[in-house]
């Protein structure tokens, strides 16, 4: 089945100790679609500015990722500007313009509104809500956000939050959403405003699924050298979304699975900047790296 | 197999959000052992001052550690006090008096001399490298130091990990006597001087065990409140080492079963103060869990 994501389409700028880029692809959809795409067909809806690079478009495109409700909007494309230290595990944002992305409001084809898998990834939770909306009757949905729109947007999210089935968010977003520490708490005070499941990133420590059914848990897969982390969450959620889209029926067994996809997803994205390491991924290299992860966590 | 621990045993104090205890029993061998004897005979080699409340000689006899070695000195018992706050990862040490430690000499009976599983808990490094000497042929040796021996005895550790099996270390540890920042990195460094095998205990967030055959990697066993984490790393250690020593054998599947016991006794020790839930702890109970855990990490 198919997939809807709404989120970025952005031009990053990133420094890490392995070096910088300036003005790369990036943004929540780009790279949850650079992976997701992998699975199933992913429909994009974002906006970009007059100055978004030609080049980029086409690039997306013989990715095979669905455009059509990409908007290109009179103004400049959202631009962030961050740099990772030390463990790279937290970047800081040193700028943002939001540009387009101010006064976006996502339009979709009535086919799109049809399809049944839908990604909310990290944008205004008021955009999201409002996308959500124009679904049909979508039968999956998974929602991202970001501690900006926990701090300034709370109780748009918290409205979102009882809409959704599944909820992705880092230890840091699950914390400060929950005000618990203890990430089982907040993923159980989550849970407890809405979404069937919790889905937890912990960066280099992993994952972790949290349902009234069950709890899962799975380390990072292991990474000689990251790179740089920007995306790592998004193509998580590629990852993870993508399969539930192809897997069709979601079962425990399927969204254990799922997990493990992303795990895997994100242990690629980080391998290099930006998209330079997802873009050439295929089905095949997640595969492999599912089955070495198998006998790295079996006892 | 018999196993011989050399380490402390302590007077601990310990604030947490949950609570305080004035003075308890503590160290790294008591913990160690507590978690150890439920898998073979533990000989505990370390030293008390004439303080020691005998109430705890008594109580240490009763768990069946063998407590030949244990000296007790003229002059103070160790004592640490420490608080937690926030998210509990990390004590802030407020007070340590190391008392008797301070001229501690291990002495061992020519018995357990030829003890084949030793493992030397956290005590000043050049009391490790001596002890060490003193023991006929071990067949394996595990060892664990702290922050403060890596600043002030790095010669001496490193001297240390040239005579070990497996060393064992939290995340900050790894990071601190290895310079690197990625862990993989940080475990790569450490066996190239010299153990056959890292193992990295990362609190929450579970433990990774690196050799040159295999990495392998597990979350935390999830537990809903979090007491007290003084002396998990130690019951790791002790869950472990306990199971490997009555395994015999060392392959790589009992070494992955070894972690994962390992994680399990840890979960029980930060579930309450001190060794308030691990004493009354039966193997029964650590099989219960790593029954559950295999649920939580097979996909």
């Amino acid at each position: 089945m198919s997939i809807l994501v709404l989120g970025t389409v952005a031009l990053d700028t990133v420094k890490t100790p392995f070096g910088r880029r300036k003005r790369i692809l990036g943004g929540s959809a780009a790279h949850f679609s650079m992976v997701a795409r992998l699975f199933t067909d992913v429909h994009l809806v974002g906006v970009v500015g007059k100055n978004f690079p030609k080049i980029h478009v086409d690039f997306l495109k013989k990715k095979k990722i669905v455009l059509d409700s990409l908007i290109s909007s009179a103004g400049k494309t959202f631009e962030w500007e961050g740099e990772y230290k030390g463990d790279l595990n937290t970047a800081v944002t040193l700028r943002t313009e939001l540009g387009v992305l101010a006064t976006f409001k996502p339009v979709i084809s009535n086919k799109q509104r049809k399809i049944k898998h839908v990604f909310l990834a990290n944008v205004d939770p008021d955009i999201q809500n409002y996308f959500l909306s124009k679904v049909d009757s979508p039968q999956l949905v998974g929602l991202d956000s970001m501690n900006f729109w926990i701090e300034h947007k709370r109780s748009s999210l918290l409205r979102l939050l009882k809409k959704v089935d599944i909820y992705v968010a880092n230890d840091q977003e699950a914390r400060h959403l929950s005000g618990e520490h203890s990430l089982i708490n907040a993923a159980k005070y989550l849970h407890s405003r809405g979404p069937k499941m919790i889905l937890i990133k912990k960066g280099e420590h992993g994952a972790f699924l949290f349902s009234d059914k069950f709890i899962f848990s799975l380390p990072a897969y292991p990474i000689h050298r990251v790179i740089d982390p920007t995306g790592a969450g998004d193509t998580f959620a590629g990852g993870f979304m993508g399969y539930l889209a192809r897997a069709k029926k979601i079962t425990a067994e399927k969204l254990k699975k799922a997990v493990a996809y992303g795990v895997i997803a994100a242990s690629f994205n980080v391998e290099a900047f930006g998209v330079e390491r997802t873009h050439s991924l295929k089905i095949e290299d997640l595969d492999y790296r599912l089955k070495k992860f198998r006998d790295y966590v079996l006892f």
